[in-house]
């Protein structure tokens, strides 16, 4: 089980100074994630992938995906079409990658009944396995 | 292909407001998907998870935890040991969602090496499939 905790080929996402958690921070981050997953089935146009990524601004997308074309992730391929028009996808490098994504996200899916339910617990004070020891911890607020 | 996308019973982390995004973010926020890593082969104490998280501030790695807690997926034990010890770990809710994150890095270890080539590609200005595209990119740089 302690796969990923382990240095392999002398990688970790736990080095501050390893590429991979760079990777992880960009496929994962806050925007990084959906953007991946709008991209699983086949090229969109920026338009089309703000419009998945809801909330997201122009500028954010577009960093974002420049983040993900950096590390290889995504291609950015300009159609000689008129109008003109660029497409953007997942390449050989970041389809694994995204796929994995939307794996974590099913899970969560799974999960959320139990989250949900544990969340309610909380705000209605019903006793709940981890509320209580929460209620213990002297730090501020949840962001 | 299309499955994070779908809706899920009515579940979407493209809808900000659904608590899977949330989840999502807590749990592959910067720090929230090490932190889930670090507790997958058992539970640890604060500054064991710190230990393993490098360069988390005692702060961060408290409100993280605290996130991780309020979702249901991590729970915190006071040991009625002396001195008193408190341990966090993996709620049955958050062992699936962490073991996802697992082969998510785990992925991402299988494509650093092209991951790796691509950004030296880009550094050097050898011709790499996004890297041309990429600097047709109007935005500034990458954060």
């Amino acid at each position: 089980m302690s796969r990923a905790i382990d240095r392999v080929n002398g990688m970790s996402v736990f080095d501050p100074g390893c590429t991979s958690r760079e990777v992880l921070e960009h496929a994962t981050g806050r925007w990084g994630a959906l953007t991946l997953v709008a991209l699983v089935d086949g090229p969109l146009r920026f338009a089309e992938v703000r419009r998945h990524v809801s909330g997201i601004s122009d500028r954010m997308l577009s960093q974002t995906l420049q983040r993900l074309e950096a590390d290889g992730l995504v291609a950015r391929t300009p159609q000689h079409t008129i109008p003109a028009r660029v497409d953007y996808q997942l390449t050989d490098l970041g389809r694994p990658i995204a796929e994995r994504v939307c794996d974590l996200i099913e899970a969560i899916y799974a999960q959320l009944p139990g989250i949900v339910a544990h969340q309610r617990g909380r705000q209605s004070g019903a006793p709940a396995p981890a509320s209580e020891a929460a209620a213990e911890t002297v730090s501020g607020p949840l962001g």
